[in-house]
């Protein structure tokens, strides 16, 4: 199966690929490290919402007290909901724009961009930075993924 | 690295593989479009989640007033997530599904299924229409994925 | 357009995109069924969000008193999320790796621990077991998703 094997290995020696490739395990790991943002949150926040997260802090009622909502761990969730809403659609849609056959030049400006203003969103939601600074990183990063989906549609368009 | 690009983009010429694309590039875009749905009923609510976001109201409880929850933006959110949980799903196993050499007639059937019932859920949610209009366009979504699932896991089984 | 579709089918031949495919398809269907048990948590504890989804059970405030949290439907939707935000990053870093050219049996290991880990994250978090147990669960599912990105941003890395 050394053909088979070697076709496939085709396809990430392919620039655009690479670049897809790179970018996108870049935003992932990105989107998971908001789970540890969020567990550094509970943990020195004491702000827990399983009743067995917090049986470490003895029983009953003292343990009871730190089952709670906490504004830095719900400010973190909702990083990551959003990186959810955001970066996933930018991984579905960037694979098909990749494979659609952009010049590698056009295709590094959406990943960089897109790569870019998600990490800026992050720290504008997590210190916060006043308005528009977060409203605007979002943008952005939706505005890079709906042009590339419109390269997709143009191209390959089969209804 | 001629010969490579013309390899990625035989991928997207497969008859499949683009229908798959064009789908797949649709219902991603829908999903997007519930963050606007959202931001929409968030500011015509004046229903608020951050405190910087409340910012341009005026300071102290002025602005310290529309940080509240609203119906219909959380009904707004229930939709986006519900998208999260289905569509994704549908992008990760279409794909595969797309490479493992369904008939075109076939592959078609399912996506434009999938989609058709998404759009439906959608307004179903929104407006909303009488239960079972929701359940029944969420259980048609679901059922079509997990009939690519099974023909995924039947041609490729490789445990 | 035969060749093309040959050529396609070759991706879904190569051994480690089996595998790929086949683990990718199981922990999907995995989240998916959080779906059903956060519905059988709502119908056997009458604990619904939709005003739309009460009206079976009458009008005005008889059915108005089952729009409320439960904490098993709540604990199931915590499940559901905790899936998207770690199987998702698998599926998409998943295939990068699958296409980064690794060997076989280290392929395997990957997507099998994996796949056990969330699985038996899923029974931690609903049984609920003690601590450690979920949180170990999670963390090995997570060090295989960090694993498989080295491993990709390693092979194919153009930034």
């Amino acid at each position: 199966r050394s053909g088979e094997m070697a076709k496939s290995t085709q396809l990430i020696d392919n620039d655009v690929f690479r670049a897809y490739a790179t970018y996108t395990a870049i935003v992932l790991l990105k989107m998971m490290l908001m789970s540890l943002v969020t567990a550094y949150y509970r943990i020195t926040r004491k702000a827990f919402v399983n009743p067995e997260d917090t049986a470490s802090f003895g029983k009953g009622d003292s343990a009871k007290k730190y089952l709670r909502t906490d504004p830095d761990v719900e400010r973190a969730r909702r990083v990551h909901l959003n990186d959810l809403e955001n970066i996933i659609p930018f991984v579905g849609i960037g694979l098909l724009y990749a494979l659609s056959g952009p010049e590698l030049s056009t295709a590094l400006l959406h990943f960089r961009i897109f790569t870019g203003a998600r990490i800026l969103h992050t720290f504008a939601y997590l210190i916060p930075l006043p308005q528009p600074g977060r409203g605007l990183s979002w943008a952005v990063g939706y505005a890079v993924t709906f042009s590339m989906a419109y390269k997709v549609l143009k191209t390959v368009l089969f209804l």
